[in-house]
């Protein structure tokens, strides 16, 4: 029977790395990221604690870098490895300017990133997530993408960021209609809020605690939604502080 | 400290019980429907496992009769009782009909049970769930409403119930904002196909298995919401079978 | 051939005026409203001006009260009387306060007077749109909603207001589905802003000119709706004055 | 005082074609399209009807190409003129076929045109659209983007386009939001159906009359909404004939 792995990519140290050491309770994980010293820490922390890791330094967005990453993957883990759950946290263009002050390259960071990165990260993992189900998976293989606030609206001065935001939503959306019924759970997470990771440290001071998303919530989140029996699968979910306004 | 309670409200065969039975593993539960028949047989099992339910009958469209329950559970658990979740389980106005020939009675069940008796059962079960937050409930206590396809959309000849769906709706999002910076989770389920019980026993034979949705998911997926951290609260999630088409 | 006119229902001093000044350029038009104290004024300027107004005391969320009026403009207009348009205007509920404070009466408002209002008001008016229809009316006859933001969002304290305008905008939705392809345009006005009346005068008076809508500029943009090509219609627009934040 | 023009983009035999037209009877019009046999027949019409119109190829989503358009405006039209309207109608990525069979080049066609040929034609027009509110433009200037059923839905094989749609979707809410309180008026128009043009003749015939929508129409509607008036502006209008199924 195929191995099955998970495969976390934009690793860094909120969102990604919580994730990953949630899935890797469970399945050995596969950490991409642009730079190794994003997930090297991870690898070392979840291979010392008895479950298995390795990092694969990746540019999503960038089609031949992903194809070296599922490359390094049949290497690592052999052939007939299958995935239970591929998770694309990578965003690109959050960037808050006056729209006429934006440069094109600045302008194309979200749809590079979060549109061509996730369109790039899908084709690689879902045949790996379709072996999964012919292998028989115990929960249906899982293909999750994390979105934000910027997914739903498209604010003032914000414009690199939601188009990229929006483009990746729309992607979501298409894949669980074609591969809901081929047995692979495609899932979108709107994230609004801020994450509670050492950059944010001095962000919303006063807001009294909790104010901030804890990383590891939204791991738990993910995996619910990886564990949902394929006759109630949830696409899409909001995830917030109880505090924030919306 | 407080007892802690589960309130659900709308139990027949389906998600009501499911819920119930899945709340019922770490609350006493409290059941309302407007015959005892329809949770009878409910209240029998949990007690039967080392659970404790009790049922009271009550039509959740009616104040009095919702106040007369909560009297109820006063009596049963004492003045102190506070709830860790509260599930409003109605619907009015399942009815497919050319406009045209809608009699105002019909027209009316869903604004009512769906709209008002949402209303009725949230401002009665709002104050016990507060006070479960002061009690140091572990969970944020949570407030679900169960909706359907029709809470998005309004189709043609569903006018009854996607009005009612509407509403509750409405009113699950403005008590979500108003309530979740005081501590409660409230949260709103659309649920997108047909649940698989003795009634639909004969639908969908031909889309195979795992075609029509177990109401064990759905009551797992309501446990999800009810057991997220303060930081991460979701406020609505989809819930529909793998084949689905949407 | 059939005389086609417009009814106006919920005509006060801002959108309900405007808009029948609008219709009253092409059509006899028919003024409902509790009061007759809120219409006489403006039928007697529109019959002044050369057009044809009357108005009919009715309370639109009380059947007996519309088939009254229904009969009045058969006996005015004739049996055989048609209808190019249908606005209704009227909405309820518009309470700003903390949930467990509303009454049950208050709560009520908004799903009675916009949900079955617009049930009641449109059950009464389809057929003579319909007739317009095999009338041969120049533009596909208009049923048109006025509703607010709250139609979208369910905001703190808003629940009364805003569970009434989702169930309008839900009967919206499926009136325009069955009634579309016989003939009826069916169309929601998301009216996102403070209309420019005596009553609002004093209102947001730092936001520079034109920062509340005027209500002429609403009817301009019901005319639009209602000349729409048959194979171009438009069920939902939203209007807002520029300077509004949304 | 500046001359006021209006720049359509995407000018083909449909929608983009019957936008110039209308716009002409009020504005000299610039046409642009990749090539000028897209618009030659109508830059001669529009002359020979007493309007102004030139044509210049130009590939909208090449900043260099965008950046020579409006060269040529300027020695056409003068340093100071300014634009009345401008109008996105491109798109790109029209390809239905399964997600892992479409190529790189495939899936970024929908982002590549819809989203950053937005983002390049919004910045070169959006300073003669303010140049046109400082002119004392009659109406507010107004951007309008066509979108598409896909703007609003990914569908399954469809995300090539959808990425796209939903892209364009985020940029004209957040340009609406940035320029909105400047004065300019920025729409998005959903376009839900199939155009009556030469190529789609044999399309729906089965539909009966008026089943597909009548470019002439979208135009009319872009028109209206370039008349609001700025106190009411509406953002987004779907369009669809009478007998779509939505």
């Amino acid at each position: 029977m195929s191995k099955l792995i998970a495969i976390v990519a934009g690793v860094g140290p909120g969102t990604g790395a919580a994730v990953a050491r949630r899935f890797a309770t469970a399945y050995p994980v596969v950490l991409l990221s642009r730079n190794a010293s994003s997930f090297n820490f991870l690898v070392d922390e979840i291979n010392g604690n008895g479950g298995k890791a390795i990092g694969i330094p990746t540019d999503v967005s960038d089609a031949a870098s992903v194809k070296n990453a599922i490359d390094s993957i049949h290497k690592e883990f052999g052939a007939d490895v299958a995935a239970a759950a591929a998770v694309f946290n990578a965003a690109g263009g959050f960037i808050r300017k006056p729209f006429l002050e934006l440069t094109e390259e600045e302008f194309s960071r979200g749809i590079t990133v979060s549109g061509k990165g996730s369109f790039v990260f899908s084709q690689a993992t879902l045949p790996l997530l379709l072996k999964g189900v012919d292998a028989g998976s115990k929960y249906p293989p899982t293909l999750i993408f994390t979105g934000a606030t910027a997914s739903l609206r498209g604010s003032a001065q914000l414009s690199a960021f939601a188009t990229g935001e929006f483009a990746k939503r729309a992607l979501a959306q298409s894949l669980g209609r074609e591969f809901g019924p081929k047995g692979v759970h495609v899932a979108n997470a709107i994230i609004d809020g801020v994450i509670d990771i050492e950059k944010t440290k001095e962000w919303l001071k006063d807001a009294g605690p909790d104010a901030k998303i804890k990383a590891d919530a939204i791991a738990e989140a993910y995996w619910s939604l990886h564990t949902q029996h394929r006759s109630a699968l949830t696409h899409e979910i909001d995830i917030r502080p109880f505090v924030e306004k919306w």
